[in-house]
């Protein structure tokens, strides 16, 4: 499998807050927040492996701003890293209002998926390219969570 | 007011289909990329107005090729033209396989929103830039399409 | 087969707007009427062709009064006209309000559903009886619709 | 307030059943067809009393056919009985199969609502009008369960 | 099929009330109560089981006091009696206040399942267990409900 | 405020996995189960401190086995550490086979909540007992991971 950069599987999203996905105080949940940056995570995952995937951990997941209902969620995602059967994809959220059109970072967080077959067998994923050196800055901060989640586990066990 | 730019309020956003917005085919219902195009548009009506807005026609709605449940829905929109109180979206659809990446347009349609206050009282909005010759041809087309809703209407009242 | 009257296909279905179906000024959004038209149109093609059905076109669509959330909003389709594979379907959109019955039509919109069986292929539908001179003006209005479509779609190819 | 016939309030809705709606096997969920019982009875309610309305109690719910995903689900309620701020309805649900067009029943329920104001307190109901044998012998039954009810209350506390 | 106790198949649930499942007073609908009792009594009856499982009858459903929007609604199942190819469960429902933590139950009903195989043909249900008296009661109630219900059903057909 | 011991606030749920919640494989969505851990989260956090909340951060999110469609989801809360404004939350998934009562872990993650009033302003939580080597194991355990937290966020600003 080719090398493929993150740009080719960049993913952006926006949507419209609605109240279903409103606190009775009109706050945007956080667990609808957490589905959209899975969803959009999981669409960047598929850009890059061209396979269907499994969700298999969260890091570093921040709500800074509470987002409002009737504001507008945009969702960027961009493949960080890749693993053998897997990669991280990094999520950021923001909140945009309607009425004045300000911006603000609200969420970020780190996917890892699984890539697999129509069985869920895993599958080898392509690996990134990393021609900046930020490319290579977010693959090794990514590779470095990859290593801290692992010992814990490893602890945990 | 002063005039913006199409590209200042251009919105783009991406979904996965989800077996509830599928029929039992398998075939992304009308309804649900409906739903869809609609709220796509109207964030693109936000951007150029920073008001409240609401749905007031939709012209040239069509269904080229069905999306399948699993494929990744794209929408694109982009404000062709203003008129007093009211401006047109043009909305272009995409489906996108993911094992194949191969992408084709499935839909289009011309929304008419009309900018409101709190209360629901029409806004003016601010013009719409015409900078090249393919903004004022995709202009003179929205107003058109106008015209022609018009005097239907008019024929039928 | 045999032709069909509309009224052996003509669809009523009442429904009561949610919170979620509305915007944060408690106005039904535009989206989650068009998926309602589609629903109740494409259930009247069924009733026609006693097939499934795949929506191609939406025309004339227009929100003439928005619906307040807690309204009632009521939806009449019938079969205006039938064509090889595929027929149109009238729906009418109205709101009617809890605390004085009062009803008011919304919007209306002329949607063209394609008759497919299982694996998606278009099939022969049965032909529309046009008893009155009200049914045969609505079916050349109908095709009307469809040959402007049709020369909008000539043109852009 | 003066008499209503049941007539001024009939109500009905067709859908079609969706995939979220329906279990792993294909059926319609139990809860989802509830779901429908309660707002179609509502309807009929708010157009009898011309209030907002709590639903109180269900009386007779079964399920006496499933419902597959795809059918056509269709809703017919009628106010069978009135009381001092209170009124029963009966709703029967029917399946009808889009390649066939068969129709079977497949529910039936009788709900109490409570109209209310805005603060929620009861309200006195118009009474209702019975004209035939057939008006009475439904309000008679009504009664009946509603004695019937209240007399397995007062017994439980 | 070796006897099995309540205890076994006992099942709570909890969840916030969301503004969907609302009315526009901001009391939760009643339909939206049934919907989370079917399934919360669906489960109860799949782990007497081990099967799948279709709803049949509810008896006894009644709505003591609304739920608010924003409140946390708790449900409690247990099987009270088996059949030969179907169970009775109680659904207790209780309404817990966020911020004072007062909890009032609010609705009470008993479904009746019957137990399928994956061709939704019957199948024999593990006899319930009956140690106490309470548990022998209760199952005497189950069965009295059912003879009543099987015997309306037989003065109607 | 006097101390709370994680017991009066503990949370368990449990949910029937539906198709909307799933991926065309028929696994449960990634995104849906962190909805469902928000809100099960929640529930404790409200339980603890008697006030509306906001998620502020997950740390630790993982998901080692996939939900299958049809399956039922049992999600277990408990506080685990307080700090002035804020408390965190463990919350642990199950899955549970309907056809064999097969239970297995499948998720967990720790979720800090921010505690506020009605505008939105953080308030004081009531601290937690830590009777036990393993409740004080626990709150040094989620003050580690907060400690992390607050030093990562501390190096990216």
């Amino acid at each position: 499998m080719p090398p493929k950069h993150w740009q080719e599987s960049a993913t952006e999203t926006v949507q419209v807050v609605l109240p279903n996905d409103s606190n009775p105080l009109g706050f945007m949940l956080g667990g609808s927040v957490m589905h959209l940056i899975d969803i959009t995570g999981a669409i960047a995952c598929h850009r890059h492996t061209n396979t269907l995937a499994l969700t298999a951990a969260v890091d570093g997941l921040e709500f800074v701003h509470p987002i409002r209902m009737g504001d507008i969620i945009i969702l960027k995602a961009r493949v960080t890293a890749t693993f053998r059967t897997s990669l991280e994809v990094e999520v950021e959220v923001f909140s945009e209002e309607i009425l004045t059109g300000r911006r603000q970072p609200t969420s970020r967080a780190f996917l890892t998926f699984v890539s697999i077959d129509a069985e869920g067998k895993p599958l080898p994923v392509p690996p990134l390219r990393l021609d900046t050196s930020d490319d290579q800055a977010r693959s090794l901060a990514a590779h470095a969570r990859r290593a801290t989640r692992l010992a814990h586990r490893a602890k945990r066990d």
